[in-house]
């Protein structure tokens, strides 16, 4: 079928090429000139027949926003936008409502893959109207694996996203879980080969999974990460995450552990911990650093 | 080669079986008269050619330790036990130093694979010393997989059990994040279909993982979990991941919210619950359960 | 100075008779007949005279949005409006754009000390412009304690209710602090009298605290606190205080646990937990509940 | 009554002045010659009547086992010894157990109040059989506060240093409480005045508490806290705690948040932090940092 994608980046690029293998026609905008196959979305929307399909691939915020607005103007009664990024859930509702105002159909989709999604296919997750997500059905189909699998219509308008944010925020508490395992062995003298001990792992055992052989891969190259710095950014869609669930009354201690052991990887002194610090020093007086409760530290005997 | 092995349940047999499929000459002990080879550890050890290699796979706790206890006062210098259950490591090392003093020496194993074991071969995670270790080298052969991965000699004696140790703590970790994930999906009125969504995430996803296709699996066949309370017991270690943690300053806090998840499920009532309601209580003055924090309840305008 | 009050409950009744106590004229009027001055609030509008200094105590949410509207349509430039409930301090921000707009100005109020503020004054945190926070000082000055202590303007418009909620973070994080130290020390056979080292912590010790009275108190009513369900509700100030931590990329692991320990509190039965049970049904095979991380109980020797 | 003490340090030394100030006959050991009335702890032994009453304020560990060992070998049947230091609550129990042996008493006793207990008086926290706690009951009432209050006999031996190592894990989670508000509202451009704020909490609200004056202390002469490091040690205590409610399989997650905290603050940089890094970098490929879960930054569009 016919597609106009927009954000021929990393990921839009491979998905056109993907879709494109596939039997697609994909008609492709990006700021690039070198990329694209229009020069701007007007073009883009008329180079369309309709009813049309417009999949956006752009940066979630307001890049995603202004794209949105601009094909609002451009778009027909009867039109659909499939929304790539990562926008937020409530966005989307949001969105989805004032574009209908104007006959315009909206469908979210979370994409999954990275790099070797232009080979082994996308995991897609998407929300939506059921008939406008079955008008772009032949396009989920090519992007996802040829298994036939890694695919969900997980609900209504928004539910892509929901389920691809909740998708990142158990990889936050599973990447955290491998994280504080590795501290630990490397912390304990008892164990002298933490690579091989992770490379045991990618058999037989409980733990095996993809960030397992990402992990083990990671310290073939360099076995005790002495180039990097424990220094980690969170996407939006972790801080998301734990919003969520605080919204819906939801524990989720072991996901909001990892958001904020990231937020802390990137501070170089912590406020926090000078509040300790003061109070500890309060404790033992004017000028004092030694503390009431550790009787043991002033004594001298 | 020859090896003795003692505790023949579910794991012990199905390890024997493997062993005898490879070529190994298995003597095995068990209290169940139906399965054993010998009627008594004394006999076993009768049985064994010098210098003797046993296998132990007992309840971890008082039968591992009256099984090593009974076996030091059979075996002769250099003979090697090799400790396959879950005993906690520094129970190793304390072992390990009174067998040496007897000449007996000592292994421990850390196994992983469950019933998959018998056919896809186990995980097996080995601490002592290099003679030792070499020593037993072709019974870890036969039952690590056919591809030769699934086997690291982590360390010295102890070095087994620790990282198997860690191994399930980050095993609780990861547990814990997929079990939010759900929580949240299913608390969310957006999502309609969860388990199609965690099924959907089996490729080409970050989070792909054995414990997702179980999850996946357990899903298809009870999609609400109707069939299951909330309750979750902890095996030993890990409590004695999190303690490892706490002895060594590493911060683990998504291990350590997964261990305290399984503690509160197993409560009927939460004692600290009952006193933050006691807290709220008291706020609001004699025998009333308005709260000084929230003066919006107390209004009733 | 004289002062319409909207909402006479618990707390604004109080702080009526508080500050007419202190001489200050105040116009009240509430949905309850028995107890307000004015029966409307455009009867009140009249009742003042220009420029009007108008407090809210009324639930935070929608009554508080919809009194805010009739006051908008009633007063004139000028006219300032103290909200004293529990708003959100974005609320408090957009509302004073959209009150200035016609001229009227916003302050926002936090207002501590409940069912004992009457008697011993209030704590009150303040957020707006200097003019207006001057304006109303007479009456910070009347609802304080009379010791000088207890006020702080600590911000622009919404600094008030910024600081209220952090406030009452903090308050959860205390108050889970304590629960945990009970729950492990009833746990402990070793300790036989809780209630009696609560009460000995009242003097001398780091903890000592108003909450510490408080559970002391609860304690000495209720040694095991037999009459209590561990069931705690959440005040929208706690989520929020996680979610402005999420926001500024602060870690707030203590107060985040005290506000899941609540969420947790109120559950049947805890989704996330079926997860980790079904997860670990599935290690052990069809129809299985036999683990794989721990062979020890898949042994009968 | 008639006590020896060994250990004349900053605490040892104003107990011991507290007592004298009361009319108790201290005999007082210490390795600085000028502050010891003895110079041995064979001469503290005979300068004492029979049956003596020892208090030990050594630090923990080494020193305190030693000291114990050395006594035990000097007193005779019917002594008492007091353990005033930070032992652990095992401790107490093993090496009550072995003194009893010789017909030697020992209770174990947790002391709080810092610098401020020599004038105050101090919380004790006392565990030990009910005659022998009797016996010093007029120590115990001479080093608490004159109004009566900070004492209590917890249990038998171990029970007041469990209490106190209770109450300073409480300790722990409160000051975390304190940390992460004044973090979150130093973060927040919307608060202009946060010594001011906790200032003013003083009075009037839930959280007023000793730790809170301390802390509007330290602000004061340190608005910023622009002079210490974000640093902090833990004492044994908290460490214990948190095994301890690992031990007796209670959800503990403020306290261990607060120590998980202080273990984070004195790492130059995060080995789990690296291994989240190392992550990230694996999911975009080689050499690549970029992120398969946030597709908005792998887009040039």
């Amino acid at each position: 079928m016919q597609l106009g994608l927009i954000g021929l980046g990393k990921m839009g690029g491979n998905m056109a090429a993907r879709l494109r293998d596939k039997g697609h026609d994909v008609v492709g905008f990006d700021f690039n000139p070198d990329v694209r196959d229009v020069d701007s979305i007007a073009e883009l929307v008329q180079r369309l027949e309709a009813p049309r399909v417009v999949w956006l691939m752009v940066p979630a915020g307001a890049p995603t926003a202004a794209t949105i607005e601009e094909l609002a103007g451009l778009l027909a009664p009867g039109d659909l936008i499939i929304e790539g990024g990562n926008s937020h859930y409530v966005d989307d509702r949001r969105r989805a409502d004032e574009l209908m105002d104007k006959g315009v159909h909206y469908v979210d989709a979370g994409v999954s893959g990275g790099v070797w999604g232009r080979e082994n296919g996308y995991g897609i997750m998407v929300g939506g109207d059921a008939d406008d997500v079955a008008r772009a059905k032949p396009v989920f189909e090519a992007l996802t694996p040829d298994t036939g699998g890694g695919y969900v219509h997980a609900g209504g308008v928004g539910a892509g996203h929901f389920v691809k944010m909740v998708h990142n925020g158990i990889e936050y508490g599973m990447m955290q879980a491998f994280a504080e395992g590795y501290e630990l062995m490397a912390a304990a003298d008892i164990v002298d080969d933490v690579p091989g001990t992770f490379e045991s792992w990618r058999e037989g055992t409980v733990v095996r999974s993809w960030l397992l052989d990402l992990l083990a891969n990671a310290l073939e190259e360099d076995p005790e990460l002495e180039q990097l710095r424990g220094y980690a950014q969170d996407s939006g869609e972790g801080r998301w995450t734990v919003q969520a669930a605080v919204d819906h009354a939801v524990p989720a201690p072991a996901i909001t552990a990892a958001l904020f052991a990231r937020f802390a990887s990137r501070q170089e002194d912590s406020p926090a911990m000078k509040v300790i610090a003061a109070l500890r020093n309060q404790f033992g007086g004017h000028a004092v650093t030694r503390t009431v409760d550790d009787p043991s530290q002033t004594l001298r005997s």
